[in-house]
């Protein structure tokens, strides 16, 4: 089927305005995800991790492309996709993200005590300064598209298309063997400043991107010490 | 490898909990995804839809547990993991979250006007009274898991990682033949009170999930005339 033509773009396909004919792809038969597909999509969400520690290597800018391609496919509320990407390129803008880094993650240092504060202060919390990639993601808190439907009584759900398009770029960079380590320890109006963008452009995501120094099944903060996995039974209920 | 055996669940791996011993884990190989499974990854995006028609035949209780434990693979801002699961089963409770959505949907339809009021009116924007099983989506807002890293200037996060969760389960279900649709069009203070969960229990997502009556690659809003796709070149900048 055309739609997994590797030298497609996905923006190309099912979109109702690319030049191929999405309307006319309607009559394509959906795919049926065998047995081996099922295992090794479980494999990609378990190899997932939020990586710290890049190589320094570059990634071809058409992989990156491809990968917000991707994203793009996320749901959205209303079909609204508010989604904005901002590649930041320029060292002066990085090195104003880098310092709001370093002072929020002070700040969060300074609220622990003790045993907490050391293995706080043990812990790689971020990797700009290897990964040769970083990507802001916005959510354009103004834009027309979707006419507001589905958003009147829960209006986050912006936001949260948003937070689902930074979800699906995640697994499409494991996918290729790239790793995306989510930022949080930041201060969002810096970020925003530094990168002059809207001002009703919210940042959600703050993403470093590139080729993982190791690969592991077990997160970080696992290995360390900081917070276990909770088995997903405690957290689920009957009403 | 044994994580990708699909008789075990995934919470039994890669989670420095379960007796099946995950740091030993860490000496497996990880995955490689070949061309195949990248071309049929990206049809996975293309496929997955905002499911609103559904079957009315069940779906089997270990699959729903299934889903669970595989969006309980997600990112989480400091692993906290905030997800809470709540399998919606009480007709009366169903009917409380229906009446809900009902006077959301024609308070939203006052909205528009003219030509927009009348296609918002055809459009069908939810599955409750067909899908055979129903999913509330909260995050816990007081969790202590996590110590709070992460969350100091973005406190968001916490929500977006439930919103992780939600995609994750979203396209685990895709990969099965199942769909899901995300029903926002509804009071969450409602909701809230008719599943009797802690008040610190914030609702991220309320939804339907069956097996679709229908497969699509284009979106319904799409193919409705009520928002386009656009095209991911018009949403990125260099900076």
């Amino acid at each position: 089927m055309t739609e997994t033509d590797s030298t497609k773009a996905p923006h190309n396909t099912g979109d109702g305005t690319a030049s191929s004919g999405p309307k006319g792809s309607e009559h394509l038969t959906p795919p049926v995800f065998d047995q081996s597909f099922q295992q090794q999509f479980i494999d990609l969400l378990l190899w997932r991790r939020d990586v710290r520690r890049f190589r320094t290597d570059p990634i071809p800018a058409t992989d990156i492309d491809g990968l917000i391609a991707e994203a793009c496919l996320a749901p959205s509320v209303g079909n609204c996709q508010p989604w904005r990407f901002v590649k930041v390129n320029a060292p002066e803008r990085r090195r104003a993200i880098r310092d709001s880094f370093e002072r929020a993650n002070q700040q969060a240092l300074d609220d622990y005590e003790g045993e907490r504060a050391r293995l706080y202060a043990s812990l790689k919390l971020q990797g700009m300064d290897q990964a040769p990639v970083q990507l802001a993601v916005f959510a354009d808190e103004e834009t027309e598209a979707g006419m507001g439907l589905g958003r009147k009584t829960m209006p986050e759900m912006l936001d949260y298309s948003a937070v689902a398009a930074v979800q699906l770029l995640w697994l499409a960079a494991r996918v290729k063997g790239i790793g995306v380590g989510w930022v949080s320890i930041i201060e969002p109006n810096v970020v925003q400043q530094a990168l002059d963008v809207p001002e009703h452009w919210r940042l959600i995501a703050y993403l470093c991107i590139g080729y993982p120094e190791e690969d592991h099944v077990v997160p970080e903060l696992v290995r360390h010490g900081w917070q276990d996995r909770i088995d997903p039974r405690d957290v689920t209920l009957d009403r």
